[in-house]
């Protein structure tokens, strides 16, 4: 611990390294096999299309895509944005939409918005890491709606929870961490009940289109229109083009979307030019609607690997998983006599496999769970998925 | 005023749309010659070079380029900006650099490492209008250190106003909005001064690279490593390639860089790959050696255009401006009993011609100073520099 000669921020001062940060250092050992990245497949990444598109974008629009641009975003991508959910019934305009440096900027932004030093935001149980991570740097306190193997339980949300809290915070869609889905009942019930608590709800989707098994259900922004509340729905092309661009978006009313400008603008004036250029190039012409199918039927391969792995060899041992039916993460859970953060580094070192252990994901940290893990089955090819579930088993054995 | 049946943080009920943001609109109209931009002018942007770069990167590195990368930024990039620095004397090492998206996001990380609700913040009066925006967000109070036509004044950093501050923000070249160089004599001074104090000292250095006539002088945080103290130093590749990519970069001690590290994770997790590999293909073989005495060259010119026409029409006019050696920016100080802010409709509307009033620039909201203004030479053509200029002087004869 650094000590220094003058005054830090108290966000600063208690801010430490993260637990996924330190995972990630160890995955980046080559006789690891590491199921613990949140990375999307390298596979899917459409390199040849964004080497055109950056080329196109560089050769016919230079002084634009190298100047200063507007806070909100680049007004065609925004406007494709509005089409692309215009397409799926959604009635918005271009002033509802708002492009982010990453969905992790959006997180920021919501903080900024929202939390005011002691303000009560209300998570899941478990959430998204990240989320949590950003939430923190504004000082908030947590209250957690239950979650049961549907997910998110609407009518865990009581009056008590529910009191003087700022938002909910919610990822319907494959969550990170469990890859649980909402059923439609549940997203209804949810948005109705958030309305009648004048409770913002955020919507975190960032693996929606990574759909592999099943029919998509409506969004908690779509069903917003139809049954009242404030939903603000973040998105990203991290998960349909590429993460390494960082390009994603906010949809919400009008005023709140006024709001995160004026916020984004002292953040970092506006995401870059060139960059949304390019994603617009990409995508502008239908091209998701070929390579999305791509990419859903290389992660539900994997992820059959995975499933396939996980009977073979955890047969006789106390746990369950879940089966996602799309995204990037399985959610494994164990008897509560399991610590699985304390077994991480046996994992690392006697079996050579990595994971998350589950407890960071929960938010009320004096009520610590410790016998989840969750596993990435998108990054590692089907040999070493294999060997490294087969590990994995024997730790638990 | 829009009204919510729900509560927002205290930074987002306050903000309110920039000053500088309702003058970038004013801009937009044709028939207005604007001097109000902070835009670098797109003549100086090396199109070809970064067109090639964006190409080699996605030809040769794609699927790094589009991956999620490290936090602190692309390691080679990073190493770069050592090298260029060690060139100039400077003893860094690559812990002591973090890649950031633009400068904006540098002073939001600085407001997030260093200020509370309600910490005392330093600055030069009158200061850069972005840094204040974006301090604003963390609920500090100011202070400010006085200036004269030199600068800073050192000496004016008294104890009292120095006493229980986080940190001191200072533009030693060019100043934003004021144009003007502190001395070698002045920057020893202060960073001694600060030293004493153990008051870090942010460095934000834009446009050090835009020098056209002089010598360059030692920056503070070369001048911290034999005089003593905490400097934290905010560059930028927006002036010297192209604002569009948004890369910007931190120098600081490595305690520092880890704990802004740590927040920017929370932030945006990191600046987008493949625009960092980008800038980092573009600079790595020496091209803004050759490339920004082009820039420089321009810049001189476009100066030398505005400098020539204020001589010839603002003769018998009360006011006095800066010549500075380098940068963006001239200030123009008028009588007290002129109201730059006032005057600005009438300008634009009578005159055809925008500029953006000084009272913004001004840390102290209650001690408001309303007699200048700021132009930039940089993006108007010479033949509207003499006419806007000739249009402006007619309104304060």
């Amino acid at each position: 611990m650094t000590t220094f000669n003058f005054s830090l921020s108290k966000r600063a001062s208690t801010a430490t390294s993260s637990v996924i940060r330190e995972i990630l250092k160890v995955t980046e050992r080559p006789d690891v096999i590491s199921f613990a990245g949140g990375l999307p497949s390298p596979e899917g990444f459409p390199v040849e299309k964004l080497r055109q598109a950056y080329d196109t974008v560089m050769s016919n629009h230079p002084k634009v895509a190298l100047q200063y641009g507007p806070t909100e975003g680049y007004r065609p991508l925004r406007e494709w944005v509005v089409s692309d959910f215009k397409a799926r019934g959604v009635d918005i305009t271009v002033d509802n939409v708002l492009v982010v440096s990453g969905s992790q900027q959006a997180l920021d932004l919501i903080g900024k918005l929202f939390i005011d030093e002691g303000s009560k935001v209300v998570l899941e149980s478990p959430s998204y890491l990240g989320a949590i991570q950003s939430f923190n740097q504004f000082g908030p306190t947590y209250a957690a709606v239950p979650t049961d193997e549907l997910g998110l339980v609407p009518e865990g949300l009581t009056d008590e929870i529910a009191k003087d809290a700022r938002f909910l915070y919610a990822l319907p869609n494959f969550q990170n961490p469990t890859g649980r889905t909402l059923n439609l009942e549940r997203r209804i019930a949810l948005v109705k009940r958030c309305a009648e608590l004048n409770l913002p709800l955020i919507e975190d989707d960032p693996y929606g289109e990574l759909r592999f098994e099943g029919e998509a259900l409506p969004g908690l922004f779509a069903l917003s229109q139809q049954y009242g509340g404030t939903v603000i729905r973040m998105g990203s092309f991290s998960k349909v083009l590429a993460p390494g661009m960082r390009i994603g978006f906010v949809i919400a009313p009008e005023a709140i979307i006024a709001k995160m400008v004026q916020l984004k603008q002292a953040t970092d004036l506006h995401t870059a030019s060139i960059t949304q250029m390019a994603v617009y190039e990409a995508v502008k012409d239908g091209f998701l609607t070929e390579h999305l199918p791509k990419v859903r039927e290389l992660y539900k391969r994997q992820c059959g690997y995975m499933l396939e792995a996980l009977e073979e060899n955890f047969k006789g041992i106390d746990v369950t998983w879940t089966h996602p039916s799309g995204g990037m993460f399985l959610w494994l859970t164990f008897n509560e006599s399991i610590n699985t953060t304390e077994l991480l580094p046996r994992a690392v070192d006697e079996q050579k496999v990595a994971y998350v252990p589950g407890q960071p994901f929960y938010p009320l940290a004096d009520k610590p769970v410790t016998n989840n893990l969750r596993l990435s089955f998108v990054t590692v090819p089907e040999d070493k998925i294999r060997t490294g579930i087969a590990n994995l088993a024997k730790l638990f054995k």
